[in-house]
């Protein structure tokens, strides 16, 4: 896909974030059909409404497109640090794809993983913004555990379940992504303004909306269609009746992902929508072990049947450096690792998920060590050289 | 099947059930192809073992058959106003067919209302002695809400979660069957002596033992394959993991009942072995509707397309009696029932419930009334006469 200059397609795409909500399908198929610098022209130009599209709407959306600035947006993107990913970049998830023409056109990312490598181990956990004490006690066990079997948590920035998803995934030194309603570079709720800035700093903050753009309950809505594809299953934790978390859930389960729910008390209001769910498809899950055994790979169960291990050449310069500073026989810390490839912490742990992802480290107990593929393959390549 | 005079068939069960341990299959099929008065003869007889059978075993067998004392055991019975019925019986419940060899020999009684006539619409609600405050809560309510849908309530008469659920249901003004792992006349536990007497005033006490013999482990794990029997579903309200509670629902699994569990914090080891079941077939319910919509009929949610109902005629004097005294166009309390029949509340409503699994009455708040079919057949009988 050609660069972000003006008139190129991710400059296209950039322009159309500010025109087309997100989730809308009419818009993607025309984006689809047309391509996206296709879709710029027409709207610029003064042309008729295209076929399906009522005066009204095609006045509304050339209206939005006269506002549209993305040499702007990138400006402001880049001073905080956040880049935009199109479909066919290496860092786009396929997973995405799974959405049809309700695709994000594209995603904001701040952060300095690649998200790709990030969701291919991924889960959502997700819930009430006013959860119980006891929801928000077991999203934050959930997700530590999660988190401490190498498996990426995946919420939406929210408070309640959401939040204490996050902060499990921290606290365990793991891997999460917040997946935003709003442009990354604001954060909302703002109460979690440090939170969001945390997962920014440590993991991903992803979103499709442009820089600077604010919430809409409907923004919420279809936002957790994006949480739902990117990752291989979801976790409903608390959720009333016609929650948004139920949402996701049945997202997910449209999208062939797993879906699952933790039991709460019959007489709480809310695990009501999580009963509901478990009810139908959903599969009831106590903890971090029942979720992966469900979500994970066959290997998941029997380590020495994973997948082949990537040949160390393809490996990006920062995750070789890594790799390399991660003793052959024994577990090592996060910053001793970080010391050995000359890099921080938080740099270090990204390319370490990466790692994880492609079958090369594995978590143990606190800190990381070399799966035996690798330790094999090392010596495959020594043998080579 | 003929008496219980000295060598018929009725007295014989009597005297095996002091010779064969409940749920033992190779006694059952010993009962089933040679006949119960055939099997006493030869364990009164100097014969050697059966074939498939040990010496040492049928030895075991020829001492316990030496202190059988049939007539004993039914004098003890009557003066504590326990019945004996037996595989053929009009009051003996079919649905215990399904459990093959396994079949008890016969039951004992407590009780005024027919066994047969209750267990028709009747839910198991079992669970773990030493539950919590809100396992005791959810099998109370759950119980409470089945006695007011008009259905009975079976458990084993256990502290904690069957207690509850017993309590539950005598409080809604309903029915309960308590399934004693011991003789009926000696409730077990006893502490719950005066609960086991209410609920033999009331409803039903039965068991397979006879009279005051004891429990003992095994007989415990094996009273649980009567009440999956007798049930047309099974809901576990508490259970750790490795609990009988478990075993009564596999068992009604295995029979081709319903199996449900009432889901509770992931944080609960009293709720571990209830959310094993849920992870597997059995369905997860809230409350009482939850189960009648599973257990019920299909009629149970659009009551005009109920079966037909019996003619009045094939009904027992009592029984009749008791329709009688409902009104035509009103619902009634029990008291008011009881006074129009001229007979007792507790016998009243052991009627009631007999005429509920026929179609005639229905529970209506705190009374009874005619169901639509029931008040139609009056009419039908008033033209025809």
């Amino acid at each position: 896909m050609s660069g972000g200059g003006p008139g190129g397609e991710r400059w296209a795409r950039i322009f159309l974030g500010r025109v087309i909500e997100p989730g809308d399908e009419v818009g993607g198929r025309w984006v689809r059909e047309a391509g996206a610098t296709e879709v710029v022209r027409r709207l610029r130009g003064g042309g008729a409404a295209p076929p399906g599209l009522s005066e009204n709407r095609w006045a509304g959306l050339r209206a939005r497109a006269e506002r549209a600035e993305p040499e702007r947006d990138l400006a402001v993107a880049a001073a905080a640090g956040v880049r935009f990913v199109v479909p066919g970049d290496v860092e786009w998830p396929g997973t995405l794809d799974d959405l049809g023409d309700a695709r994000p056109l594209g995603l904001w990312i701040r952060g300095r993983p690649s998200l790709r490598m990030w969701t291919l181990r991924s889960v959502a956990v997700v819930g009430a913004r006013a959860c119980t004490e006891y929801g928000a006690h077991m999203a934050a066990t959930l997700s530590a555990g999660l988190a401490e079997r190498g498996w990426v948590v995946v919420s939406g920035g929210a408070y309640g379940v959401d939040g204490a998803a996050h902060r499990g995934a921290l606290g365990a030194g793991g891997a999460t992504v917040a997946v935003l309603a709003c442009g990354v570079d604001r954060p909302y709720p703002r109460g979690h303004t440090q939170l969001i800035n945390r997962i920014a700093d440590q993991g991903l903050v992803v979103g499709e909306l442009p820089p600077g753009d604010h919430p809409t309950p409907s923004r919420f809505i279809l936002r957790n269609r994006v949480i739902a594809a990117l990752t291989r299953g979801t976790v409903v934790v608390e959720a009333a009746h016609r929650s948004g978390s139920l949402v996701t859930a049945r997202a997910a389960q449209r999208l062939g992902r797993h879906t699952m729910g933790v039991p709460g008390p019959a007489t709480s209001a809310l695990s009501a929508g999580v009963h509901e769910l478990l009810r139908g498809e959903a599969v009831l899950v106590n903890d971090a072990a029942e979720v992966v055994e469900l979500v994970g790979d066959m290997g998941e169960l029997a380590p020495e049947r994973r997948g082949p291990v990537l040949p160390r050449d393809l490996l990006a310069p920062g995750a070789r450096r890594v790799l390399a500073a991660l003793p052959a026989r024994r577990a090592a810390a996060v910053d001793e690792i970080a010391r050995g490839a000359q890099t921080v912490e938080d740099e270090a742990v990204a390319r370490l998920y990466e790692l994880r992802a492609l079958g090369y480290v594995e978590r143990h107990g606190d800190g990381w060590k070399l799966t035996r593929q690798a330790v094999l393959s090392v010596r495959m390549d020594r043998r080579q050289c």
